[in-house]
């Protein structure tokens, strides 16, 4: 059985919709770094880095939230989730998750650190408008690509979809606007998966529960 | 054929490695983005960030270089260069691509960005030590990963491999430290490569000639 260790309001919601996507069997641990349990040496054992979300799946650890992503789907290849390999949609594919990271959650991940993940000696204010351009700039790019299709790449949902869309989640929840309503209505489309709301019902029992 | 459109001293060079070792026959288009060459309107159909490199391939336009060298280890898969898809290695592969981008890359990156990279306005040189501490950190956790391993992933070099080794040689160029001797001992192991050689061969070329 696969383990998900992960907390709400994280990269982790990621692999909890992938999961669901799936229809993979797996238990869902809490790890609330809040309460410093990513820097526990039994946590920092299975990801050095300290953070969220880690997959455990046999003797493979996995961490990389988007290598979480493409291995669920690649171990499901049913679901369609990801394009096939070799293929010109895999390689479009992987472009728009590397995107995904690199260009449209920087900047968001940077204000978030420079308010509250790094150490307070290392954070900078000024960044946070810079990153606010930036996330703007992405967006335009991300708008143009996606143009007039309802996927990102071919004709049906994939994890690249999953990625960018709890990125344009992310920017929502923290008010973090990029003003292309296409991205907006892109959004609305794909969280109407059932996945997507069986996802979230159980980070929300995560965050009502008691563990 | 293919067609690498790049530039010198970009992350353009993994692609020109990448392509050096499959053995590609390909045609390297020299881009001069100090000249305003990514801004054409003919540059940007091909990629509406302005960023190199790029690859055309037939019909398939690529951008992001991590996308670009998996495809390319995809396309001659001959060469072993990408773990085979739906197992433990391909998800370890995967995992490194993105945290050589996120998280290794990302720091060296927001250095070029906020020195000259970004508009004028939107800099900040008091972001360049929080970048080199994070630096140090990502380096921190690569060192871990790699532990006493020859290659990062399996018993043979990969994509991700070279993804990595290309960052830590844009550390060293850039002159920002990260004080593992066991990383400076990989990547020198792993330029002795030919078809590193050679990339730096062409590269020089470029640089020298009169295109």
């Amino acid at each position: 059985m696969k383990i998900l260790y992960g907390m709400p309001n994280t990269r982790s919601f990621r692999a909890l919709w992938a999961l669901e996507e799936v229809g993979a069997e797996y238990r869902y641990q809490l790890v609330d770094l809040g309460k410093g349990a990513g820097q526990t040496p039994e946590f920092r054992a299975m990801n050095p880095a300290g953070k969220l979300p880690v997959l455990v799946d046999g003797k493979l650890v996995l961490s990389e939230s988007a290598a979480i992503c493409s291995y669920l789907a690649e171990c499901y290849p049913h679901t369609g989730l990801i394009p096939e390999p070799g293929t010109a949609d895999r390689a479009r594919y992987n472009q728009w998750c590397f995107f995904a990271l690199t260009e449209l959650e920087q900047p968001l991940w940077t204000m978030a650190k420079h308010k509250f993940a790094l150490p307070k000696e290392y954070r900078v204010r000024d960044v946070l408008e810079t990153a606010a351009f930036e996330f703007k700039r992405a967006a335009q790019v991300l708008d143009a690509g996606l143009a007039d299709r309802y996927f990102l790449v071919g004709d049906r949902f994939s994890m690249a979809d999953l990625l960018v869309v709890h990125i344009l989640s992310w920017a929502r929840v923290s008010r973090v606007k990029h003003g292309f309503s296409r991205l907006d209505d892109y959004r609305e489309r794909m969280i109407q998966r059932q996945a997507w709301q069986r996802a979230v019902a159980i980070e929300s029992e995560k965050t009502g529960g008691t563990e």
